[in-house]
């Protein structure tokens, strides 16, 4: 188990990641369960993911009640997070963002799906929330539990939810894979909008996206987190590399 | 009310944060009505954004004459300016610009709407004027009290009026929040363009747009503002962070 | 008249924030006539415009023989400079490039035409020359006088040519001018595919092309001129900074 | 024939360039044949190419098993290069790359043809390798010489060969060569899916292509590599800047 000081530092390389790599601008927000506290999740109080530093990381409940130090005020939306590790134990981090090329996919009939092995763990089936379904008209912020609890439910077992209108929330086993599947989401929507523009598209099937996500694991995540972390000018501290279930023919 | 000197400082920033966001190129220019004297305003003499510095900043008259000192020409648009502000009492800033994504919905019957909620506040209703319309075949600048007053009438209440084959101009009522609308203005029409290519397209509805723009304040504007600031090397200078009316459900 | 020296500093710079803007990357180059002997030009060796330095500025005679110092092979391509300067008299100052949002144009049957203001003087008749049409299957370089020559009849009167399968020539007055058109014709192209897709364009009308190019003048290439330089940290050397014919209705 | 240590340096430069112009990202790798025993090759230890030094080339005999020291994990797709290697003896160097632009064109039945002269070498006949028709549902990954080999022989006697839902592999004569036409592949492909949206494409003839494949040597070349290497902070080593058969009508 990776120890809290440890998760605090990673979750903000997470956040700076997350800007580099346009996932996140000024706003979205990367969050961790707890290490110790299952019913506590890790999140920076309200500030752009860039400039997030270790003293803004708060610790919330899963109802988003601050717990210890308050470095300033928390995110409006901190309750996306506290419904999803509320409802999926096996959730352990997670991404809300507003990555600029999966927006258009969430005002659109075209489905995002994966065409692209680094981006198959996004699954072949990604439900689009729609807060004005249940809430009617709003500024389409998730500001309350029962708006959180709400998009949980529509999230289900997914690895990523679409929201219309305002973006997606991404979740993951861990920091580096949340960051992964969100990095190579953005990019997968980037390459699906040209493919469509030239004609029908071959997606990965769901058994080649089965296989991709088995064997994802350290040897693919600490591949991308290294690089990024050199990007960022924030410290590697290096992982496990193993590789996933059937990644390769030939290597263990 | 926000002091002579620290607007100046803001308009100098706002200027650098709208080129490295790509709102303004070489050309393009944001202004303030001026804090003490409401019939005048502030704006740098003609120079690229990235390049205004403080002793650029300039004072006019509501008509573009120059009051005090003169460390250049002066922008021969200046005129955008002046008319909106005669008319708007309640506009205290402005953005001109050629934002590259905006201008192809100025040549084109394709409307620019808002299609996430960052940027709703662009308005579901965003004229477009036609200098020609009026003045016939010139080289498309507001170059006098006359053009510009003819925009202005364009403009009418609205927050933002593209110009035909020349760019749009944005105005609110803070530079914070001018900066904020033209930088979301620009890539809601990336995503738009997008999104238009992949079928139709689920627009804001018009109590959407108006819940979001209701509350949208110090605490939004403050989170981009700390992060361009940044960007751009610019000393950051909080303010309020008050949340809008009806912003969150559960925070104040 | 501008100085030798100066103007060889001129087209270092021209080279450099050529490739900053993406106008050209290691191919493509830009000369400039002789400000004292009118049949000779002035072009780098063969080296990648980022890196072309003052040493690198060699002097030829019209058909593209060296004169004085070799510092290295000169461009293969120089013929295109040759021609032009050989053809047309008011011809100062020229770009070869491959503009990566232009090329496409020489491609297909959509012609390219400015719907910007600042992109007006590329003109609303732009040719394509196509070197096959009178030298078969090559590699497409102009290599020879002939072709040059070829290239300068299709060129003709106007300020740019397309070439296909290749990229362009843009010419003008002097060295700023011809930067300024260059830039601004890549971003044109940028938006005008953009807007193309969105349904039916309106094009600047020819009588606003005129005016715009009329107005073009010292005031306008001043602006972005000192704005690139600081860009790719060359030093700005100010020029006059007069406003074209008709360029504001109310400064002179 | 080039020194061992000066190809290893050569090919860690190669890896900083691919990343840097966006060829790779995290993944992707690029390879040389040994220069002295041709049953060899060198490829960096599993690392994001963009951090790839000198200490990280491996040696692996063409069945992908490693020689002399281990610094870390190898690639686990190590076998695209072996199998090309002992396919193809004319090959020197080869790219395996995720280029962005390039990927769409893996997923759908458009063809990826180049359609500007420095793209030319890639080929008019570009074949798309489906790992799924031999080997059915898997990560996508060519994790062992069987697949590698099935690969090699859809290459056939080509320049690049497409993976389906993956990238593609790009061979060469050279470090040089191959990092030269993954740039331009790129490039190509850019600039073909904005063509493409834009109505019927005028691709390079064959005729064009051999002509231009002949003539691209040294003097092409050396062009790109200094100026990569200047934008990565590497060593340029000039080497030699022949001209290749047909390339000039007039210089040798």
């Amino acid at each position: 188990m990776i120890a809290l000081q440890e998760l605090t530092e990673e979750l903000v390389t997470a956040n700076h990641v997350l800007a580099h790599e346009r996932v996140v601008d000024s706003f979205g927000h990367v969050s961790a369960r707890h290490p110790e506290k299952p019913d506590r999740y890790l999140l920076s109080r309200a500030r752009a993911p860039q400039l997030a530093e270790i003293g803004d990381i708060m610790e919330f409940t899963l109802d988003g009640k601050v717990v210890g130090a308050e470095p300033g005020k928390p995110y409006s939306e901190r309750f996306i997070h506290g419904a999803i590790y509320e409802a999926r134990p096996d959730v352990m981090a997670a991404v809300h963002n507003h990555s600029p090329n999966v927006v258009p996919f969430t005002v659109t009939k075209q489905k995002m799906r994966p065409i692209m092995h680094m981006c198959g763990p996004i699954g072949s089936e990604i439900p689009n929330w729609d807060i004005r379904n249940k809430f009617g008209d709003t500024n389409l912020l998730v500001t309350s539990m029962e708006m959180g609890r709400d998009f949980a439910k529509t999230l289900g077992p997914h690895t990523v939810a679409l929201m219309r209108g305002h973006g997606s929330t991404v979740v993951g086993r861990s920091v580096r894979e949340v960051v992964f599947t969100s990095v190579y989401m953005e990019l997968n929507a980037e390459m699906l909008i040209k493919a469509l523009a030239m004609g029908e598209v071959t997606y990965l099937s769901d058994g080649e996206i089965a296989a991709i996500t088995k064997g994802r694991a350290g040897f693919t995540f600490e591949r991308g987190w290294e690089n990024w972390c050199h990007r960022v000018g924030r410290p590697f501290i290096p992982r496990d590399k193993t590789m996933g279930e059937g990644f390769s023919k030939t290597d263990t």
